[in-house]
């Protein structure tokens, strides 16, 4: 019998996505090397003039993982600089991300579903329990970046499929 | 002290995103209307010439919520026919997904995270269990395809921000 749990609803949910992350920004380097352009227009790349770029899709796809898990075990996460200027740089972005989430163990997060959580957004403080937190607001976060990273390089012509984004070891 | 259960992580997660779908939809009429330009235009739209249209999108988001609840609950899905042409017959699509989604009982759902579940893809069968179809499978796929509507009306100059898809009632 498997058990659900707070570690059993997250922790494998951000490591399976941000592993198809992974593949599919390496599948944008080798579509920028197989036609000849440099990947750093990938990197930059937008769907419309004022939205946040690529590179800041995918940090904040590492932010919102890291971030939930780091508040959902009560702990701080690691902070990463935001310096990343090339897909390769992100792809090791989303590794030390999926290192930090790893290290964090199954009794840290487990029993988590009525912590108390706060979000500071633009519209004012949001207070969540971990459950909600959880379900209405890191999941649906991190979903949006990464498929946002997606969506761009789809849009640029990479030859990714919903597979790649679903995850190639699906039985895991 | 709040339970999780398998209730608990998937039918709550999936009526709060679809509601957000409901808004985004509605700002892409309003859009529309505004900028005086056929909604239909909208539901047309893709980010690449071989990628599905905001109209299949939508529905196939309908179709991953009210898939995941029936498969998890060991029951058939309402079949919708995909006719829905303009927004507003994307809304009540919308809407009928929820609504199917809310009639299923949390004692239908609870339990099945051992439950075998088989899904076909043009890769071949997966096998999967209950929970693991869940969090590698039901939510992602979801997602993809509500962020993937999101990112069609931005590119075309929608004012949907992130906050429409995260959702107004944040505390629920």
């Amino acid at each position: 019998m498997t058990a659900i749990s707070m570690y059993e609803a997250s922790v494998p949910t951000f490591i399976h996505t941000l592993t198809s992350l992974k593949t599919i920004l390496q599948k944008g380097i080798a579509s920028a090397e197989a036609r000849k352009f440099d990947p750093a227009v990938l990197a930059g790349s937008r769907l419309y003039p004022d939205m946040l770029p690529l590179t800041r899709q995918v940090q904040i796809a590492s932010d919102a993982a890291k971030g939930a898990v780091a508040r959902l075990a009560n702990i701080e996460p690691p902070k990463f600089e935001d310096t990343e200027a090339t897909l390769a740089e992100l792809v090791a972005r989303v590794e030390k991300t999926i290192d930090f989430i790893k290290s964090v163990k199954r009794e840290q997060i487990d029993g988590s579903e009525d912590r108390e959580i706060i979000i500071k957004t633009p519209r004012g403080e949001l207070n969540f329990k971990g459950l909600v937190f959880l379900r209405h607001w890191a999941l649906p976060n991190f979903f949006f970046h990464v498929t946002t990273t997606y969506n761009l390089l789809r849009h640029a012509g990479v030859d990714v499929g919903k597979l790649d984004y679903l995850g190639g070891t699906l039985q895991g």
